[in-house]
């Protein structure tokens, strides 16, 4: 071990869903964290969270929060619009950061990030991929790193929520949902996603006016793969992730049905989880955990900003592909020395 | 029972490997039925599997099997070129007919086929879509014309071979693979296939010089569906089919691990098929007997000769979908008022 | 081929449930095999059956149905107390007998009838275990005789049904079903068993008063091994038979649950077959067809006397340990030469 | 959150393989707690691992490091017979411990700690029956007290090791490895175990000389249920642990295979754990952290004194029923007031 003892003091910016479940989890589940300072544009709010831990304070301004001399690392939780200006004023405190999803809200401002960690010649950025941290998708990685199946040449992903939220748009099905497996799918192969198309199935009579729901969206990459995703956020039985990567000596699968297993009444089978917090919730505790971990080591791990920025090149190029019905090419930018 | 009480009289035209199958079974398996005559062109060989069967006469013609007084149905798995004028043979004499598929090997001949039976006005020919016997198929279709999982969105589907024999070409991909995906995805819908396209992942390293596999086939069907079609034939480890329809109110899959299951040398699982021979035999069992019972009934049932033509018009379109790589529609010929 | 070509001509013995379903299954499913004549002490019954049958002719009395000359074999699907005088004619006249479990009701009948087959020097009962005919049992035991998993050590045995008819008793939880067990034991490991045990938990609020249901039954078997069989006949929620052989090597099971798998509704699995009909139907069919191949080719195979008269034997002891709630020994007469 | 802010000080009694293991969790997973002090009869082992960590005190005394100002909690992982002074040290000082199972050696000496605690009339001890913390077990007993399945009638349990270290005896395999499934059963039925009885199949060639593996233990409850337990020490393929509930109204298992499943070279399934610590992780993790909570909070939850002398008395009945063979009655003390 060569981690300092002194718990990293860690500033949340943001107090929404998300960020009050990272405020909880820094102080009830990692070790080696605290959290030292929550920020929220409302001060009540984040007066109301800060005042539950002891040596917490609130602000209404990231920068008051990263100026703290109690504050040793800063984790974005706010909503996206809010993500670039925190992390250039992280940047220019030399502060490591995990940014939840996305990096920024499109391929534009994520690019300007890039540069800007690049310039600074050092990785601070960890983006909040969860599922990397999965212990399925790590698995299937470490298969597939080993050679387990051979070299990949297809992916089959199935992305399914319980219902929308009000206010959910087409966009959303790729900007918020679909990232996620273009972030898998670049992390499993190792290779940039260079075209996109999107088939849009007659949508369920579930699905809000005006949202096409489902959707079969299709990957091309750098080294020849298909990738085939259906997301589905008005399926109403579950939410399920599931992921089949097809080789040249045998496929895998991830996400299939286990735990507890119900014979009665006819039936064999078990539950469905309900929404991401109950599938993924171990993802959310080693994601931070790595975090705290490698920040405490002075490193920075994990997806970087480099694939926060690609996410959302695909991203658009993905919503492009929603309104054409045609294949649309991903155009990156030159990656940085700083990412390869 | 209203059947008459004497074993149908079957000539069997083709002694291949999918010909001599079909003699073994109604010999041994099938319940009601007799092999009466064999044919092929290959004189010797038609005497030869004649020879082991008690008051089975062989043949070179089929018109001339068919004229035999002891022929009451005519069972076809000569190769596709010869079945066109073996089923107008048949029609002549109004016999019923099993037939292999294809129903021929192209569009126009089947469509021909069609509309000699429509003249006739009634059905006569059994397409050979095994599929439809199969206890997991049926107890697919069977939920969904229940309803249980509402409307059908999409399908997704797998089908991977071991490996290819000589000569296997990419249309053949389509034309005797995925030809099974297109009469399952127009039966378990009940909807015309009205679009295809034809995605290539850069090739496995076990496919034969010169062919593109795996592919991944798209239909959109008459009802706005979206059916994806993993097609490997060359996926090295077994056989596999498997089907997932995705409806409004859940999804259904079949194809699936089942039997025996052996934990030991620290892996869990089981045997994968490694045919369709083994994964089918009892649908092959199910589809004779069905066609035996229909014909001792004096009817026809199962797969029509409009079935057979439609798969092969998405067949042809499928193929050029191939060369394009671009979204391909399907024309059909207005259906006969036989097949509505 | 060596089969005679003109159909085995069967007596079937009984047209209650299990006779009935025999009589339909050598009708319409069997190949090479007809309904010569049915039986029935009921008249009016037996001949209801024998009308639907061209060629079929009635009778109440055992003897005449065997004097016919149409009459080539026997199915005894008569009640157990009628089985030995049938199968003594049977005998008498060197008819090929397929016989319903129990051979007969007790295990000093059942060792008559192995004494009187033994004189004849050949063997002509096949008994009517039809789990050896089940693929998945004919799966283990062929990975059991190939040494797959090394020696068998245990066999954990589960067997459920949904809900027991009026007037059944805890003698018929292993004289009716449990018996299966017996016999799958001394099939699959190829030994005798030697002691039974019963333990009897509090019973299920689901069970008739006076039913200690369910119940717990350890086998030992001459080489050792030790078997336990959960027999639960008001389970309420399906029929279920499952069975993992433990060896040195690994384990191995069956019975579990495959086929169609639904995700709806916050619930994935599928259905669970509601009688062993649903379970076994294949089973019955490959059961009688073999028989009737085997019959056809003058041998007769599959289970013999000696296996309905050791299923007896312990059958007795089990019910013994019913009462005592403690060790049974099984103490079975030396085995006729014809058996070894 | 009404937690003390400043971590938790614990000191760790043994440093062998368990007890260094707690030392790495408390030290890095488990938020709220640090390693105050470690002791070890082994003076220079105690010393090498408390130079590691940053106010780490090293002690060959037990009451030494309890007297520490910065000890505010106790985790015995010292070997068995070494417990009952600890846990009566601790008692002394009113320090809350987490045990290791077995609490003590054998039944008396548990008895002795569970009237010393009821003496104290507050519960300190929590023993470290971590399967109560394991996510599919938590599943299975919410879903017993739900009602789920109705009352419980039977469990089936597997626990399998892959092989047993040099000098593992017989007694072992039942207060090493059953005494998890004696918790198990004693929890999820909330009943105590009245009656023991073993069955010894012919041992795997696998097993040490004189060690009698596999066995079948079979236990007796309180509310008349009834248990089997296959424990197998030396099955060779890997880790397992299943448990089967039979309800009245339905069955529900846990500990099937899950995860990472892959098809290739003709075989579906996926890789078994090899140890205990890869199923158990988390639950050890979780174990401690509930621990590390509920003593910040001032409360003793989880399993009790109570709970480990109840295991030891069944241990010593299950130990004397593998010599017998027979039935073992269990005579447990009264349960003192604190207990109930």
């Amino acid at each position: 071990m060569t981690y300092q003892h002194a718990p990293l003091g860690v500033a949340v910016i943001g107090t929404g869903r998300m960020g009050s479940d990272h405020v909880r989890r820094i102080d009830e589940v990692i070790s080696g964290a605290r959290v030292a300072a929550v920020v929220d544009i409302d001060g009540d709010r984040a007066k109301a969270v800060a005042d539950r831990i002891e040596g917490c304070t609130a602000h209404t301004d990231p920068a008051a929060a990263m100026a703290s001399s109690e504050v040793d690392a800063v984790l974005i939780a706010s909503p996206g619009p809010a993500h670039e200006a925190a992390l250039l004023e992280a940047f220019a405190r030399g502060l490591p950061v995990l940014c939840e999803k996305p990096l920024t809200p499109d391929a534009e401002s994520a690019l300007r990030v890039v540069e800007a960690e690049a310039r600074l010649g050092r990785r601070l950025v960890q983006v909040g991929f969860m599922r990397r941290y999965d212990a399925e998708y790590r698995q299937l990685k470490e298969l597939l790193d080993g050679g387990g199946i051979g070299r990949t040449l297809m992916l089959h992903c199935t992305h399914r929520n319980v219902a929308t939220p009000p206010g959910f748009t087409g966009p959303m099905m790729i900007n918020d949902s679909v990232v996620h497996e273009i972030d898998v799918t670049r992390w499993l192969l190792g290779q940039e996603i260079t075209a996109v198309q999107v088939l849009r199935p007659a949508p369920t009579a579930a699905a809000p006016a005006g949202l096409s729901d489902p959707q079969l969206v299709l990957f091309e990459t750098a080294g020849g793969a298909v990738v085939d995703v259906e997301i589905f956020v008005n399926c109403g039985f579950g939410y399920q992730v599931r992921c089949e990567a097809v080789g040249e000596r045998g496929t895998a699968r991830i996400g299939e049905a286990h735990g507890l297993s119900v014979d009665a009444a006819g039936r064999w089978g078990g539950a469905i989880a309900q929404d991401f917090v109950e599938r993924f919730r171990d993802a959310y505790d080693r994601e931070v955990q790595a975090w705290v971990d490698a920040t405490r080591r002075g490193e920075t791990t994990g997806p970087s900003a480099w694939d926060g920025y690609a996410a959302a090149a695909v991203c658009a190029a993905g919503v492009r592909a929603q309104d054409t019905g045609g294949r649309t090419p991903v155009l990156l930018a030159e990656r940085p020395e700083l990412y390869r």
